[in-house]
């Protein structure tokens, strides 16, 4: 019956799913705020649509959460699904292959910013829900959680949820924000990495300088930034601010084990991304390094003439922005502090440093022994045939960490990407049949949920 | 008479200039190829109006070269006059206090782009020409080569220094386009650096990748970029490209003692830039790192996300614009070669890199000991009141090189500007004072030239 109904709808689904992806809900760019409230109107429309008993713009200091829920009997568990609609910025628009945010199908995959992340994943959940509702399938009450600042660190979800804790009252989270290993191996997300990202400074003189004039006797404060963000990392790949792995959760070698039973190859690997070589911390594997290893990466750096030709400045201000991926038992704020501290530390006597701190979020690890995780693999079995593996993701959900302190509970981390879609880069896609399969599977979660 | 015609003239001397000033002639920006015309067109007619025999646009590959002579007596001595009508990028626009195609006159001092740099000081030779005709002073041949591609590195000048010998025979070439130590003490720029201009790309992914996904496993070409550009200086400040210092001329113990004589009061250089301290090569004073040591800076860098907020992106590419102020004996193309060697050496294997050379310059040292060098002396004496005092600089005139070696012709550097006026810099400007004292100066020079 849900097969049937998805097959009869699935153009419908789509071309729903495209109007929502025209939207241009970048939250990082203060030029779309009104596209990110756009984006939101549109889904609180659809979860109207679909049968909600309510659905509810709530207003924060930022972008605002949509709010939505079906009681269909307060004795029966309850799903509290989450999500999010605003996307990454686009940017390098150059390297798409199509707009953006004109979404089209190439070799049966949506190619569009948000399609994957999270939009097309979101949507799988409004969809699913229709289905119950139409069908007369739904056997627990849900609600809906979908905000609008995933992508710039929720800065207001802790507020929203610590207000209305009676209002979100559930028996477990769902999320759909993860990857599967591939479409021939299904997997459940059980572990995310935690995140501080900060952005540097470094002037040296206080004005641009003519590199001829005055190259050799006063710091560029581009070297400089060099030379620090060198210093970041030893020879063994091992970031080298103090106290940075102090926290750190050492896994057992049984663990260690049972992460890299995971299929990977290596060769795959290399040839998807044509990188000659891997790299990473000396004595892990590529599975540890993503999965378990707290990192640090520059996402961004400029100074001085970028632009066409060449010009002879020796400029005064230098600039990255360098985020850091943290594992159990890590905090953001700590990391946080210790990267400022160790930095301003650094910072040679010539040059003057700032270190802004940008969003930060808490690792976390899901149980693999809960009635709802139980449900989650039931479902996949029931529609891919398969048991899914359990893997650690590399990425940070920093909300599941703040739904454990806030709420008590737990979350499942259902997701149905994959690592090659490109999500945070041009040409972003999501498979159709990841899409399709995603709303049969979330069906069948419902139905293992609430026996 | 020279004075009162300056004073008399000066309002129209400014104006004419600032109408020349007025054109955005950026030669690095193919957008502003136009007015670079513009720029050659307006020099052209005023160097008509001042009385030469003949003026020309000369087409090359790239800007045109303007042409002018004027020749009273094939017997007398020539001076062949040098100058460019180009300018440099006016970026970062928002640094500008006043907008750089603009020209206004604050504390006595004309701010715009080229103020300096060079339109201002090639204009006193037009000037000082037009008042030489007027009044009946010119005792010399006189010929003009101003050029537009002199910040992008003069690429077609020597293909038309070498197809035009006859025309450009002289006996001297006489540039503004350096600083004097400052109002209180003139001086004679007697050497200037070469310069190697390199562009790199670093490429590891072949895409942009989510940083939570891959960071840890993949390198990151940002972090790349840095190590190697950091692994280019030694902790002494050395640069570590093998053979780089191969051919420098060391200079002797009474030359460096001489060099040191000029004025530097390393405090005030330090609070003129805004900076806590200095840096450069151990074991040589600022006058001798700016003046006779080789030196490496990188003038641009950028890669990854450098927009507003935060993007987790570990980016495919990452690049830097890197420079290198060559002194004699090195050679421009030596050392382009030495550099891409290395550092397509220090690539590590997880990157690929491109190395391309963009313009490049020789040193050049003038001698002190020539009739031209005297006659430029006693024009600072009899003007300014006071001996110049000869020096290094630390900028790149590649032209000299070339002169010498295509025309067998010195060059007297009798530049006006000072080193605190910003060029190549937001907010460049020209001392009104540094303009006219430095009309008057020239024609002091052809005086006693002509003796």
């Amino acid at each position: 019956m849900v097969k049937e109904y998805i097959n009869g709808n699935k153009d419908r689904f789509l071309a729903e799913l495209f109007d929502w992806l025209r939207i241009p809900s970048v939250s990082a760019d203060s030029r779309h705020k009104g596209d990110v409230r756009k984006a939101a109107e549109f889904v609180k429309e659809k979860l109207a649509t679909a049968g909600v008993d309510k659905v509810e713009i709530c207003e924060t200091k930022g972008h605002p959460i949509v709010y939505a829920e079906k009681i269909i009997n307060p004795s029966l568990p309850t799903v509290l699904v989450y999500g999010h609609y605003d996307v990454q910025p686009a940017d390098p628009l150059n390297l798409w292959t199509s707009p953006p945010f004109e979404p089209v199908i190439k070799d049966d995959k949506i190619y569009a910013r948000g399609s994957c992340d999270d939009k097309g994943q979101v949507y799988m959940h409004v969809k699913a829900f229709e289905i119950m509702m139409k069908n007369n399938l739904l056997s627990c009450n849900v609600k809906f959680m979908i905000e609008g600042e995933e992508e710039v660190g929720s800065d207001n979800l802790g507020t929203f949820v610590k207000e209305n804790k009676a209002k979100l009252k559930a028996d477990v989270i769902l999320i759909s924000d993860t990857a599967l290993i591939s479409l021939d191996h299904p997997s459940i997300t059980t572990g995310l990495r935690g995140l501080s990202y900060m952005e540097v400074e470094v002037t040296g003189p206080n004005r641009d300088l003519h590199s001829g004039v005055y190259g050799g006797a006063v710091a560029n404060p581009i070297n400089v930034l060099c030379d620090m963000i060198a210093s970041l990392h030893d020879e063994n790949g091992r970031v080298t601010i103090p106290g940075f792995y102090d926290k750190v959760a050492e896994l057992s070698a049984a663990e260690r084990e049972a992460l890299n039973r995971a299929p990977f190859n290596v060769n795959e690997y290399k040839s998807e991304l044509g990188i000659n070589e891997i790299k990473g911390e000396k004595g892990y594997t590529t599975l540890e390094r993503t999965g378990v290893r707290p990192t640090l990466d520059v996402n961004g750096i400029w100074g001085g003439y970028t632009g066409e030709g060449a010009k002879t400045v020796l400029p005064s201000k230098a600039h990255a922005k360098i985020s850091m991926r943290l594992v159990p038992n890590q905090s953001s704020a700590e990391i946080t502090e210790l990267f400022t501290k160790h930095f301003k530390a650094i910072a040679p006597e010539y040059v003057k440093v700032k270190v802004m701190p940008h969003h930060g979020g808490e690792p976390a690890v899901t149980p693999t022994n809960s009635k709802a995780f139980g449900a989650a693999s039931k479902a996949f079995e029931e529609v891919w045939g398969k048991t899914p593996i359990p893997t650690r993701d590399g990425g940070s959900i920093p909300i599941v960490a703040l739904f454990k302190r806030e709420l008590g509970l737990d979350t499942v981390l259902m997701g149905f990407g994959l690592d090659s879609d490109a999500i945070h880069s041009p040409n972003e896609h999501y498979g159709v049949k990841n899409f399709l399969l995603g709303i049969e599977t979330i069906v069948a979660f419902y139905k293992h949920f609430a026996k």
